[in-house]
């Protein structure tokens, strides 16, 4: 798939694990299911990371969009 | 229910019990009773938590979106 | 009355008494008098609140709505 | 007058002493002279108060509305 | 000139000596000479100020609106 | 290429390396894929950098717009 | 040229040397390529300053307008 706009990774990464940080420096990694314009964006399977290690285990969860800074597919 | 857009994952959780993080830290569970594109967010029987445990019961609330970081179903 | 948006939690507190927190964290307590869609609100008889006891009366105030976090009704 | 909207309370004020908190802690008294949409607001015979004393005086001003926390008629 | 909306204040001192302060803290004065409904702001003969001190002059100078918390007039 | 508006530099750094700065002080280096409007911007082979070494490689990545400072090619 | 409104001051200093101030406060200098309504800003011959030295020579590089709080010509 060819990634000519900046959504077209998020695209090509849906039901993928990828890693996303938090502008509070939270990182979560889980299953890419959802996202939209506002980069509002759903994960399933989801868990907080810290220092490389699992912190909690949070299934379900919507992110709100203003809250990201970088989502990056794990392969 | 399928979920093909963010607002999906809360249309799914409504009337059930979700967990909410602000952007100042603070966490709330409660019922999902509506929201809307801003996710502007309002639960009902909500307690504060804090490490797990209660803080305080706050009943009824309206959550301004823009101070939400997280919605997660608790199931 | 039922919520079926966020501001129907809001309209069905007019004239009644909400408690407000502000993200600078500070709480206000009064009866909410008027809201529009910013969250842009009026207390009338607000009182500034600290650790559950009042700091200061302020009677009416105009709380700008990108300040607020949560508005919950008393009751 | 009827307050209906979050501006009528601005409206009711105009000509008259109040008291303006912004996000940065500072708070002024002055007469409202004019104000829009966005908050943003002019005082005339503005004073920058601190724990309840005059710490100067600068006369007319522009506040920026993005900048306010909130406006409070002082009587 | 009668001031019934915020931007009159401004126009009102256009070619005249303003006082801005800015969200992070620091001052300039000088010569008000455009700005537009954003308040992105432009001053000539423009002094940065410390304390009630001249610290850099820097000439001709844009700033951006969303920055500026308050614009006096000198007079 | 002539330059004459701001993103005709990232397109005339498309499929070469730039640096990114973010807000959180982060920064990253990479090749430049795509970019839109708000800046959304999407890095392949993307190392963040600590001093001038290599942090951590995350390969492909989406810097969400909103949390960047600077994009500055690296020839 | 005459400066009517806050860009027309950016306009007479393009292909000239500005100094760019960050919210951050970062310093820059450079040879004013671009900007647009958002004060997206390109600089040719950029060098980050610090204490009135140069702290590191970066070429060309794009500023989000966001970011920046002033702009000024350095002559």
């Amino acid at each position: 798939m060819e990634i000519t706009r900046p959504l077209d990774l998020l695209n090509s990464a849906k039901d993928k694990k990828v890693m996303v940080e938090l502008k509070n420096g939270k990182q979560f990694v889980g299953k890419l299911v959802a996202f939209d314009m506002h980069i509002n964006t759903v994960l399933d399977e989801a868990e907080e990371m810290e220092n490389g290690e699992t912190k909690r285990k949070i299934g379900k969860v919507f992110l709100r969009g203003d809250t990201i800074i970088l989502i990056s597919p794990s392969d």
